[in-house]
């Protein structure tokens, strides 16, 4: 048993399950935020309207740049702003004085330490920006920098490779722009979703199992659209931080401007497809995949989809598609941990990676 | 001689050798831009200084995508504006009403046709945003949407891999930021250019045959920042365009806070590094992957960097940053195009795609 006390020490080293079990927390911990988060949400809220931003900038790092994705789409559909991924660079290597006045800047970050980011965000206050901190650690530089703060209330993530602060950090961004356009309705789309996640904890208990014919690929090609974008990303980034295995993520449009060239019958292309928006366009592409011999795994709530995938991933229906991506990424989660497990590789702590990755 | 008329009557069939012709006109066609193209840009300079943006935003797929992010570090270290990528399926697919008065709103095609690019221009103009149209073909629905345009004036583009309309982009940007920046010392800067492709079109014509050892990998990273990001998006779509190769591209931030993970002896990393600025951190790369194992080719203008590599591709010195991109897609291209030759595939006509992807 020696390698179970291990575990329970919490120690860094490989496999102990951090990975796993911080998946499975992920219902529990947006209970938490979406218990206790409000005042904050509420806070920041007002001072933004006060404000009254002409557009937003987001800067974050790995997963939470998955989650900056996200808000992207979010603040654009449902708040009616342009919102520009920063590249940090431009402010801390090249030193340009951005023209930020006006603009609503917001560091999204687990740690809240990548100087880049912290950076950024300093340099957008004294530019004249509003400056939002989205980050787990509330005691961070980043959170200390930024004028506004919402902290993630996920508790400490021992896994490098990160689950519940990203769903977490899609939550704060998803209570943000609620209270922002004063829609009460919407609260309650996102009081079920521990529970809608929970089902679908359950429902894919036996993925790993199901997903044994693809666990040998060394490369995959993750699609998703709209919203589910950032599930595309986050699977694709997960899959290489856990199993070092190549993923690529695209938009399904992008994917169609010239890489879909690359398909063949030894890279699977794993498609998510939430709400029927986005049917057609998928079966199309799962058409054009089959063309070429690539094998289908197709992750949805439309029966339609399902049943052209030569792998179906159900997910719960009616979960409406704004809130669609923090369920859609568990199977992803799980996806990438199963290649890990057949791969005996660590998602506690892949190799070359920490925690706190510092970078300008 | 049957394969050489029937390339000369410029049929879309398999390697007529458009790509390679294209490649090497690109010297010729960034010539006739900045001949011609003056009169377009001062014009549209004009407009822009009198609208004074607040912010700006760039719509693209595909190829042009990767001339946006040039865009985006150019017109923010430049011109000190906040450029946001577009995510045009917000304004096509979510039907939102985007708040866009006081931006500039760019679209950027080699065609012009994509009927996600053209709607977005055309809500935009609605919005009260001042649009402009950054496009090969100046007769296309693109150039009409937008109320002003920068014809890249590369001529008729046979291959359905990009060369020469992407140099063109990028060159169209650095003319506006000159423009815009009012800095003449920088247009001569620009017109030594097509001398500078030249010189590194003649210098790399070996290059094929010094990357034999890499000729059969199916999977490569491809590394930049700064200006340069562009470079390495532009690399790994070429590869994966005409050779079906899998190649993922990262700034060298983003790859260390994550998936520096997957490296290994199987995965070689091609890392743009130009300019002295991006020397210690692209020595820091170069030593991580080395000790995964991971096969380091490098392209740059930096000797430390050169001596550190497995392959070094060598660009001609003193090329500043900002016109960099321009000058090191070259080893890039003539990548991607020996990659296809090993594999006998078609860089003038890749599977699966056509010269006009429609996407909404």
């Amino acid at each position: 048993m020696q390698s179970k006390d291990h575990d329970q020490q919490g120690s860094s080293y490989a496999n102990v399950g951090w990975y796993d079990r911080e998946i499975r927390e992920q219902p529990e911990s947006l209970a938490r935020l979406l218990d206790r988060g409000w005042s904050a949400i509420e806070e920041a809220s007002k001072r933004i309207r006060a404000f009254d931003p002409r557009f937003v900038v987001v800067a974050a790092r790995g997963t939470s740049d998955n989650a900056a994705r996200y808000a992207q789409y979010l603040l654009g559909i449902r708040n009616g702003w342009s919102v520009a991924l920063a590249a940090p660079s431009i402010v801390t290597r090249y030193d340009a004085p951005l023209r930020l006045s006006g603009a609503l800047v917001v560091g999204i970050s687990q740690s809240g330490q990548s100087p880049d980011v912290v950076e950024m965000i300093r340099r957008a206050r004294t530019a004249g920006a509003l400056t939002l901190a989205v980050v787990n650690d509330g005691s961070s530089k980043l959170a200390e920098a930024a004028e506004l703060c919402i902290p993630v209330l996920a508790g400490e993530e021992r896994a490098v490779a990160a689950t519940k602060t990203y769903v977490g950090e899609l939550c704060a961004i998803a209570m943000l722009s609620t209270e922002l356009a004063t829609d009460p309705s919407r609260r309650r789309e996102l009081d079920v979703l521990p529970d809608r996640i929970s089902t679908c904890l359950e429902a894919q208990a036996e993925l790993a199992e199901r997903a044994q014919a693809y666990m040998r690929a060394d490369r995959f090609v993750i699609l998703g659209r709209g919203y589910n974008l950032s599930t595309a990303f986050e699977t694709a980034l997960k899959i290489k931080e856990t199993s070092y295995v190549i993923a690529e993520p695209y938009s399904g449009a992008d994917f169609l401007h010239g890489p879909i060239a690359m398909l063949d019958r030894r890279l699977p292309v794993l498609a998510y497809s939430l709400c029927d928006r986005w049917t057609e366009e998928t079966l199309h592409l799962i058409g054009r995949a089959q063309k070429q011999n690539a094998p289908v795994i197709a992750v949805s709530d439309q029966e339609a989809v399902l049943q052209e995938a030569d792998l179906p991933i159900r997910l719960p229906p009616e979960t409406p598609e704004w809130v669609s991506p923090m369920v859609a990424i568990v199977p992803g989660q799980l996806w990438a941990g199963a290649l890990a497990a057949k791969r005996r590789a660590a998602p506690d702590a892949p190799r070359g990676l920490s925690k706190v990755t510092e970078t300008w």
